[in-house]
């Protein structure tokens, strides 16, 4: 057991608003309603995805994929970037993001591009938390 | 069996040098010697890395990790941007890039970021290719 109980890093809780929390991975959506945006955040010291756990790295997979299915079919996503950065925020992250070629940026990447500012309702947050829950029951 | 043999993508091609072939993941340098900059293209017609098999994922991740190493030892790289974007070549490519504080584009992305144009001479590209076989000597 760790000696401190894991703190998500504080510029992550600005920038996004919690969704859930599966197998030690937080589940945060992007404030930005722009484009369909997750961070998937493993409960680890790790900084580098590459050195995460075979395991963490498995169930981020499964995630990410349940989370790519639902883009395409909900928000008619046709590309899925996913990427651990981390220049800015050292806390290991990993953004899970739905593309289109008509959306605001595209080609380009989110990060240091200007997004339109778009915000979440309440409902389309309980939206987002009820479509996370049932992604998750059928991960386990 | 494929019907066709794979083939990497020409955009692919033309922005890297050979570097090697390691379980069905081919190992090329980005053409841009600003950075430690590794694409890693597995023989496959998924276009996602979450739909990528585990056995692909766990072999793209080993590289992932021996790279980050080679990349701290040698260019001082204090964070590994490990990534799937795909937005404008297709084909599968995961970059494995090493960042440092003081990098010409820190904290930015490298994607739609104008890097200082720097090539590899013929022997430093010898070196790399090289220091590859090493590290795949490593992993088998």
């Amino acid at each position: 057991m760790p000696s401190h109980p894991f703190q998500i890093d504080a510029q992550l809780l600005a920038d996004s608003h919690p969704l859930g929390h599966w197998q030690q991975l937080h589940l945060r959506l992007h404030r930005n309603a722009a484009l369909p945006w997750v961070l998937i955040i493993p409960e680890t010291e790790v900084l580098e995805y590459c050195d995460l756990s075979q395991t963490m790295q498995q169930n981020i997979s499964l995630l990410g994929a349940a989370l790519g299915q639902h883009y395409k079919r909900h928000w008619a996503s046709t590309k899925i970037n996913f990427a651990a950065i981390g220049n800015v925020v050292q806390q290991l992250h990993i953004h899970v993001i739905g593309r289109h070629e008509n959306d605001p940026l595209w080609p380009d990447v989110v990060w240091g591009n200007p997004l339109p500012k778009r915000s979440y309702s309440d409902d389309d947050l309980s939206q987002w938390q009820h479509k996370l829950a049932q992604l998750l029951e059928t991960l386990t």
